[in-house]
């Protein structure tokens, strides 16, 4: 990690000049590492293009596009509300994710973005797990099949603690055994190392791994959309909320109208319009007349009511 | 597995009448399992368009393209060679596939295909694993990174196997010892039940998982090419050639051209073109003056020479 | 036409057996042309999946999936509502298109498809150009730059009419004088024939083209959305409307789902939430008041009021 | 144009600062049109990554990937002949392109990659469009039906010249007539005007459009390996060997083994390898024995005899 640290170090000491459009935001945290769960980090290793990119390109201009920032962020939230998705495919943007395998498997579904991962056929992963903090253990949801209710009791937590701990542990020295590596202080001479590609399949979900994630401003932000939404599994929130933070720095005029128009927006059905109407018309409406399933329901009452 | 068993008969059972084109082979083969590695399967459980749908399409035509087979074998040769691809896309298959989390995880890596998983936020996984056979535990390869050498003794292999077989179940008892189900044997009222999408994260990688994966035929052939290939882990190798398997009995004159032009083909460099016209020449080329890497000289002497 | 008539027909002869899932809807149109614009038409040439289909992906099923159509029902739109579109993904549809090119070039920015078009470069376009009604030819729009505005005066009209028949038919003619054609009437033996591939540039933007389309069930829905919309052109609505017919017919329930999230639904911005929220509890909000764009407001407005 | 230049030339004046990868090549270029055809160009106006990010993805580093420029090499080469795609897709760039429609509309066949066009429905395109050079004035050849054979002669090139520029005007001033713009000269306040969206179907194929494309390494070479290949049109192949250009600026090791692996590389086929073996051996081959059609036996001889 000091290692690590170094070669940071060394690329943020050196400036480059260039004639491409920046992003004073991102330039600011460029290669540093944003830290996320116990052991995973964030970090942002390249980029290309800003909010006046996006303007240039819905534009096919010559130049820089518009001259006045007021006029840019008009077009900007005038593109992302009507979904003219192109423009903001123009800007790019390069990650460096340490992450649970868990995580990794959700994450991928994600198809639009390309990724080189730490190969664990090729090289030896480190003792490294997700071991949650224990108010993060949560109940099974009993009113949702897919979901986590209230934390779990003290005795029980420190027993699941445990359990992940020790299973993790036992999991990864086995997996060492296995290995023989000749450069490790347990180097057994006599007996043959198991291949890499086959001792790993020993290892538990939580362990640690890396990659490089290189994604477009458009799939970015439904990638953020639905990973800092409140529907996902908490431990992949967590990075949905440094990937806005992220899309803060980055270009600042899109982050405001993704605010307004992707996060905290919402979607009405053809249903859900006439309740609305008539509620607004001052006439009572009752769930039974609404055509509504219980769950749209509930959800239109804590959005409106 | 009666029960699913069951419901696989019902199926072949019931025949439907469609003015649709047909893959006779791959009717014979609908829904039913295809046994791969120890626990695993390949299924079909749908697909669309046969060889004469690919000559259609390219062609662009009104019924059903050309009238002889013979032309139709030409053309999709002409087409594959000339990685036309487009008229390939327009066949679909859809597969059932129960295969190890480690394998899953490099089969999504091809990202234009679709894909539902059993969720495990949502529901329970079954206690099966992969446990490879005694004679495909391989040394760590000393000359490939990222292969296999030679078996292993069969000391170390029992041992080998005694820990995957171990750490799998340990991981999964205490998975559903952390689920605490209400319906399980050993549900105890008096503690919570850990969220399911929490509890998994101790589950090993060799876990089995399943999916429908539904994709075109010239991703298809992408795939197969990439995973029936000596280069592709053992494990997923052997679907591989599952898929090879049902390529014949769906489209079988694509099939034969994909043996010439894909599977069995080669691909030679700028320099190696240059070797090998000198040596049709009758002169004598020496790995020095090759103008190649040690690698690929040894593969242009295992082809040619 | 007559010969492609009759191929048509000899395809709806032939019945064929499958144990695939059938869409009883789609059968009855599969092959068929049905008429769009002056010369154009969308046919169904081959499907896969129909609504079941979406609900056996959704659960990883062996089997049929649910056995109650209430039940597919609740989860079918469930399913659209919280946009997991994989499911969606699984049903696959193939049309045989015939339009114009300047929609062709419209259409083809929905990537995620796949297409063979007829080729000019190969063979010869016959001459069929697409002439609006007389009550299609509107005016430039005063306040939408890139819509349409009130018709044409009877004289105006007359004379676009005129111009878009000549100038199409006059670039034709040129077009089959430079091919010169071996079997056309007015081959000139003593001058050679341009290449087709330069040839083709002389023709306008109006002359038809035809092609084969491939896409999945989600993927359809979002063309349809889009190009079902008011906010397109007239011209390439045609199509989307029938594609919202086609809809219906291949899988009823899904598009019930489709008219009350996608086609009918609307999006409410973080601001006009707020909006919405004062006039349900009965206070007065003016558009300057409300942190709307005049046109958020407008479209509000025509909305709920 | 002035205009734009003027443009281009404050862009090229102003440096920036950035921590990013920097490609001195690439920088050389930027903003500056290289000119195509008789009125197209290409920009270079955005990029992200150079050689050496390729080989820190590759290895999912923290800092610079390799020290050496030699091993960098050596892992570039290696990548790109085992088709490890992914390191590739992690360097962007974008472009600006003029180019004739009938152009565009192969290019948009790349469905990787992200476009914004200029837009006709609500802009107005200009009077530009692509006539051949005379010497480019090709026949159909008699042997390949998408292709060109000889040049015409002078006569009848003279008259399909003629042709090109009178019907490309003709269209044109008839679009100018049907938009009757307000700014323009001959605007006629009685009458009014069509709508952008009509007017243009008057217009040929040969018209120049604009658009910013944007696409990652790894596409960019597919497109270059299939469009500065001769099977492409001639038109779209001095755009493809233009692009091969900017490839050797951006990356100069992967443009060297792209000259090695794909540019100047071939696929032989597995009837081919056994010919070729058999010659190697000293054994006479002729076409008849060898399993290959006419055309792959030409491609064969000129390649290797």
């Amino acid at each position: 990690m000091k290692k690590s640290n170094q070669e940071i170090n060394a690329l943020r000491a050196k400036k480059n000049q260039t004639l491409r459009p920046v992003s004073s935001g991102l330039e600011g945290i460029l290669y540093s590492p944003l830290k996320v769960l116990d052991k995973g980090f964030v970090r942002v290793v390249d980029y290309m293009g800003n909010d006046a990119s996006i303007v240039q390109a819905a534009r096919v201009s010559y130049g820089k596009g518009t001259k006045k920032k007021s006029e840019d962020e008009g077009l900007i939230r005038y593109l992302l509300r009507h979904r003219h998705t192109t423009p903001f495919e123009m800007c790019e943007i390069k990650i460096h994710v340490k992450l649970p395998i868990f995580i990794a498997r959700q994450w991928i579904r994600h198809r639009t973005a390309s990724i080189n991962e730490y190969s664990a056929r090729y090289s030896i992963l480190e003792d490294e797990f997700y071991i949650p903090k224990k108010n993060h253990l949560a109940q099974q949801s009993l009113t949702n099949k897919q979901g986590r209710g209230n934390e779990l009791d003290e005795v029980t937590s420190n027993k699941v603690l445990k359990i992940l701990k020790e299973d993790s542990f036992r999991c990864y020295k086995n997996y060492t055994w296995m290995l023989n590596e000749k450069n490790s202080k347990e180097f057994q001479k006599e007996r043959a190392s198991l291949s890499r590609e086959l001792a790993r399949i020993n290892l538990t979900l939580n362990t640690y791994t890396q990659w490089y994630w290189k994604i477009d401003l458009h799939n970015f932000m439904h990638f953020v959309s639905l990973r800092a939404d409140s529907h996902s599994q908490f431990e992949i929130r967590e990075y949905g909320k440094l990937m806005l933070k992220i899309l803060s720095k980055w270009t600042p005029l899109t982050y405001k109208a993704f605010l307004s128009y992707r996060l905290n927006s919402t979607e009405l059905s053809m249903e859900a319009i006439e309740v609305i109407k008539k509620m607004i018309a001052g006439k009572k409406v009752t769930k039974s007349k609404s055509n509504l399933s219980n769950r749209e329901w509930k959800e239109l009452e804590s959005l409106f009511l």
